[in-house]
């Protein structure tokens, strides 16, 4: 199992998350790219760091709206967002290029996973982008969503991604909580234990329903994002489930 | 000779400069990579264009401040300027690279021409940036520059630049007038001629010196800048001066 | 009758618009607050040059999105909305105020104007800032608008705009064209005269209807801009129909 | 004396200093206006939290600089730094009206208090934007500066201030260390009682030197800034120096 958590969201004087002391337990890390969160210098930071752990390396690709966090839907057009992907890809790859890491993955952050989730037109244009720029990444989407099945019809590399520490209804969907709930980390891993495992994750409802993950992720801006993967991690070593990159397999 | 000329730079719904009617004549277009002016998506339809007109593509790097249009000095440090770099290089070799289109050469775009010209951390920061992202591109800078010296030390590709519509001094050195002078084009077009087969340029004081360039540049946001680009091509034509970009050769 | 016009729409070395051109013929300048275009010094200048013409001032308030123009759709929280008018009110009347001009009326910019006439959450936000910054403030709004009838209610000076240069549909709504649609300035001062002396338009269907009207727009940045508001004074004054802006009377 | 401090620096889902720790110790609030930090929804929300511990408000202006925080050295000109002062000014009294606070001061941020404590150009300009925005507003700068000397002899409202916090040298300037020293509360409450009461400040040197303050500044965003300004309130209390606002005397 890949556990990828989101990285390098600080920018300028402005610290985001807990990069030093998550990165360690991970094996895959989105990056965010300049429009959402980040900058050039903390990109390159964030590479570097990555790269001392053997963490992989994705782009967090995200709507250019740094006050909103990339989480206002924002209605772009598809070219725009064809060209918005790119030019975050080629941004973050030019930063890693020198230090001699390659990408591996790219996920849509905030409001843009969902967008690209229900909506053709995004989906598709996400997917030009990347099949563009570079057929071999990794897409990390929900497996129960519009863009899987159109990568998938176009053979491109979908991941499906479970995130531990939200909750999903009884369809498989992931709920958007008003308050973000705050859970132990004995919770999310036991919730990661189960996906990656036992192919079932707990509802809302209290029923248990199957999925399917290549990768799981969890939200590195949490106050307890470090004990959460560190617990994670640990869970995974006592039971014996191998945690690497999706590119390590 | 190689004639280069800055192009998309229109942002959103401001327009700037006239691509469409003076992409034909050129040999090298130095394309906005989103910080000082240029979106994405208009980075995308100027490497198009260039391709359709056979342009040969670079990048023109600049300070991240679009309000000043990247002309007003900012003290950035040197590790920001090297991580600038390669976010803006990567970024638009992103975009060239899926319309197939790869990048020749790189120039550093207003008040950080002259930064990189004149002080040594920022030339080093900025050819640090370079050599680790691809050594083989071109670098275009004034002959007469501490970064010229470095970069040829370093055994970089450095072209020398003439600003064929600006003023030089006796010393070599282009002078910033402080209203831009309007000149015609069968004038620039004379000193165009001048600096190619003739490898002289007349001075301020009206003296003639002696010059180097592997390429030309004027100015594209100039009213007049498609006359100005056609009667130097029309003026190299008659003359049978071959104009063609350096990758080209 | 009033006549107004977006103005002040530049931002740094971008321009926009015919300003010096179109301000001697309007009677209310709609100058946007440096969100979806302009800057504090393209404020101050137009300022300025409204003064001169004894053109009345108001605010064009937009979303925080230059790229896209503020025509975006962005979901901003109605909190957001609030504290964005109250914060562009009062830097454009920041900037009025050392010229010894008072404010004379705010206009909702691009998406934005469709947003507060549709949705209450947002006609709510909007009301509030103004009133609570200066319910004297003229607002321009479609008199077919939830945020008329909210704003009447609540005894706010509601100002009903009619946008001469586009079309109407038969239930008297304005129709965005796929197309900007070139209208001759005779057409355009023809459709002005009939809403200021008939109270009626003519619809895409070709049918006439009647419409009430406190102040005519057209598009600043239209190319002929100049031209049509040069021909709708002159008709008015041909024909004796008074224009002066709102607080001028 | 007046305790002063800034506030409001956070941005969107980035959060910044301790506003709700540190602001029922305080006097008065420096509030960051969206050039260098802030944004309208932080501005409001700070305004109110002033209000609610009766601490004055005034308006702290800086570049327009998000990502260095206002701390590089921009190299605008004098028009630019006027007009984008009274566009701050302007939008922080727009927020606050409708809280029903006055603003009490104004102080220019990060390198900007350097640039008009320095030079004639920038100390002209920003003098002129408050003249023309409210010459009845205080302004914050060094005593030792030409700013003050330029705002005394225009009978403007200049306030000297001391950054407790920092370490001055033997000419009453102070100095920018290297790396911010941690400093305990107690020895800045300690330095804060010196300059209050005594009218002195020791140096680097270890010398003692006479200052004179109207305000004592101490920075919000230090690790411990709580525990510092509640240690300057009670060591303040204790030995019965008052502390108030400016506006309160």
């Amino acid at each position: 199992m890949d556990l990828n958590v989101d990285m390098g969201e600080s920018f300028g004087r402005y610290k985001l998350g807990h990069d030093e002391a998550v990165m360690p337990h991970i094996t895959s890390a989105n990056i965010a790219c300049g429009f959402h969160a980040s900058d050039p210098l903390v990109m390159y930071n964030t590479v570097l760091l990555a790269k001392k752990y053997g963490v992989a390396v994705g782009a967090h690709t995200g709507l250019q709206d740094l006050r909103g966090f990339g989480r206002r839907r924002l209605d772009i057009t598809p070219e725009e967002l064809t060209a918005d992907t790119l030019y975050q890809l080629g941004a973050l790859d030019g930063i890693a290029r020198t230090c001699s890491v390659k990408l591996q993955h790219v996920k849509p952050h905030g409001i843009l996973y969902r967008m690209v989730s229900e909506e053709e037109k995004y989906a598709q244009a996400f997917l030009d982008a990347i099949a563009a720029f570079n057929p071999e990444l990794y897409i990390f989407v929900p497996r129960q969503s519009l863009i899987w099945e159109m990568g998938q019809a176009r053979q491109m590399r979908m991941a499906a991604e479970i995130l531990v520490d939200l909750s999903y209804d009884d369809q498989g969907n992931w709920v958007l909580e008003r308050e973000k709930q705050a859970r132990s980390p004995e919770e999310v891993a036991a919730r990661a234990v189960m996906v990656a495992r036992d192919n079932k994750i707990t509802t809302i409802s209290g029923r248990q329903i199957a999925v399917e993950a290549d990768t799981i992720c969890c939200h590195g801006d949490a106050p307890n994002a470090p004990q959460v993967v560190q617990q994670i991690r640990a869970e995974f070593t006592r039971l014996g489930i191998p945690l690497a990159s999706l590119s390590a397999r």
